[in-house]
């Protein structure tokens, strides 16, 4: 058996997977706010409790594999993760293997985790060069490129949220060109909303009333019968068509796969998403690669967190 | 021994190299406007030639390694050549094997013999995560990503001239936000100061006199002493380092390394490129990387090759 945990800003998801890549246990549990140590404590207590039950079972834990939602420094041997307050340079997998020094545990970003999911049991399925672009509070993606996970030399790679496009439009002149991030992450399309509302005094539609605690998730729903959702929406088509087809031009992958909070909800512009991608990237590339919603949906990152684990045993025993 | 042959679109650069990586022949060879099956047969004539010399030294050429200027279709045996015409979909490894049954070719496309070149004998040896810019008529990049070559699911990988990047300021809101080739290439460069000689009908300078006949270089040579010349490098400057930026941002190198033609006459800018990718890049990945000047120049593609050419010996003997 092996555990897996996704760690999230808000939450823990952990299943438990037989060595055959059959998911036998799958839970949630809230942080609550908690912080720093806090968080170290609950998650220690959560495989505590996982690993003695397995261990009654005769089915005990025999590797843990977590998705970590920042960076996995390997060469410092800590993480950061900066939805979690407290985690700038927080040591989890020492913590993890004084708890259980009986049991290897390998960390992963969660980035790492998606494209390792997919590729394990979702839509990239024997994919040598496939992308995960997750879109959600930020934007980050899971590459892999002839055959290897790209992380480079520190860990960091996959920050595409940093790629430079161009001020959307619809700031007319007013938006400076900045990163992807800025303008098509959850919280860019939350500030784009913000800023349309605010321009518009006779604007009084609905993101009007919710505007105190707007989420991405109003503004999709909203589409169909707000004008400034619309033109947000439309915007972000095609930044994330640049964005997708910047990596199509650099990678000629055999897939792009959206996913994380965000996809979700937009799934449904996948193919305005694709139509505008036609417009950016290498045109060999663009004839060459299907664009498809994340097989695993939130279970991209727990399903990874397994699969590294699987793979840690498969090579080390 | 191995012969290394860099095709480019105006000649040929051979080179003999001993298997400890001795260079001990150098030639070039013009193409003098030929196309087609022409260019063909003049790299069958010089092999001969070299293979014939060298089985007389009893120091036999023993693998042929070659750097094509575009695509490398490795899946369909072909290759694509932009600048060579009739180049679309050429049987070159085909005609080399047919040529010299008893001698193995390995092709490559100009970009990774680039980096395999800087990895080798420049500046990047030692490198598992590098990135070679190649900024000449074109651009495009060798990449190496956790220590392997990113060629893509159908060898078309690197294409990061396709990247987009915002219109420039000095076009003043006329521009288009496009793809980084159109405005930051040696052709758009050149695009970019007709479009400025032909605005101001009172521009009178150095770069007006030679307007038919405007190279790149021309117009790194007048920064000191022109303003259309220094206005079009300051905003070249600003494009490159968007580039470099997206590509530190998503691959975490060691290093980048600027080359091609164009660099050449720009290297001189690189302090200033340097700056300006610091505005542009993932940090940490920027606080970790260094950028540099191709060390083999116009050397690279030829290294590129003959190191090619010696991995498939020591693979496969």
């Amino acid at each position: 058996m092996v555990l897996a945990i996704d760690i999230g800003g808000t939450k823990l998801a952990i299943s438990i997977f037989s060595k055959d890549g059959t998911r036998i246990h799958s839970a949630r549990k809230l942080l609550d706010g908690k912080k720093g140590a806090a968080v170290g404590r609950l998650i220690i207590a959560e495989i505590h409790s996982l690993v003695e039950a397995q261990k009654k079972k005769n089915h005990p834990i025999e590797a843990i594999g977590v998705s970590v939602p920042g960076i996995v420094w390997s060469y410092k041997g800590t993480v950061w993760a900066p939805k979690i307050g407290g985690w700038e340079n927080y040591p989890l997998a020492k913590e993890i293997s004084d708890g259980f020094p009986d049991i290897p545990v390998v960390l992963e970003s969660d980035r790492t985790c998606y494209i390792l999911g997919e590729r394990w049991r979702g839509c990239a399925v024997g994919c040598d060069n496939a992308i995960f672009l997750a879109i959600g509070t930020g934007i980050g993606a899971g590459i892999i490129a002839n055959g290897v996970i790209i992380k480079g030399a520190h860990d960091i790679g996959g920050a595409v949220g940093w790629m430079a496009v161009p001020a959307p439009d619809i700031l007319n002149g007013q938006g400076k060109d900045c990163s992807f991030e800025t303008y098509a992450s959850g919280s860019g399309i939350k500030r784009l909303a913000q800023e349309l509302i605010n321009r518009d005094a006779a604007y009084n539609g609905v993101l009007k009333a919710k505007q105190n605690a707007l989420t991405a998730s109003d503004i999709f729903e909203a589409y169909d019968t707000d004008q400034i959702a619309r033109t947000i929406v439309e915007e972000c088509i095609v930044i994330w068509a640049i964005a997708a087809a910047n990596l199509i031009s650099v990678f000629n992958p055999e897939k792009v796969i959206l996913g994380g909070g965000v996809f979700g909800p937009a799934v449904r512009f996948i193919p305005e998403i694709k139509a505008a991608i036609k417009k950016w990237a290498q045109p060999v590339s663009e004839s060459l690669y299907s664009l498809e919603a994340s097989a695993l949906g939130q279970d991209a990152g727990v399903f990874g967190a397994a699969y590294a684990a699987l793979r840690f045993l498969n090579h080390n025993r």
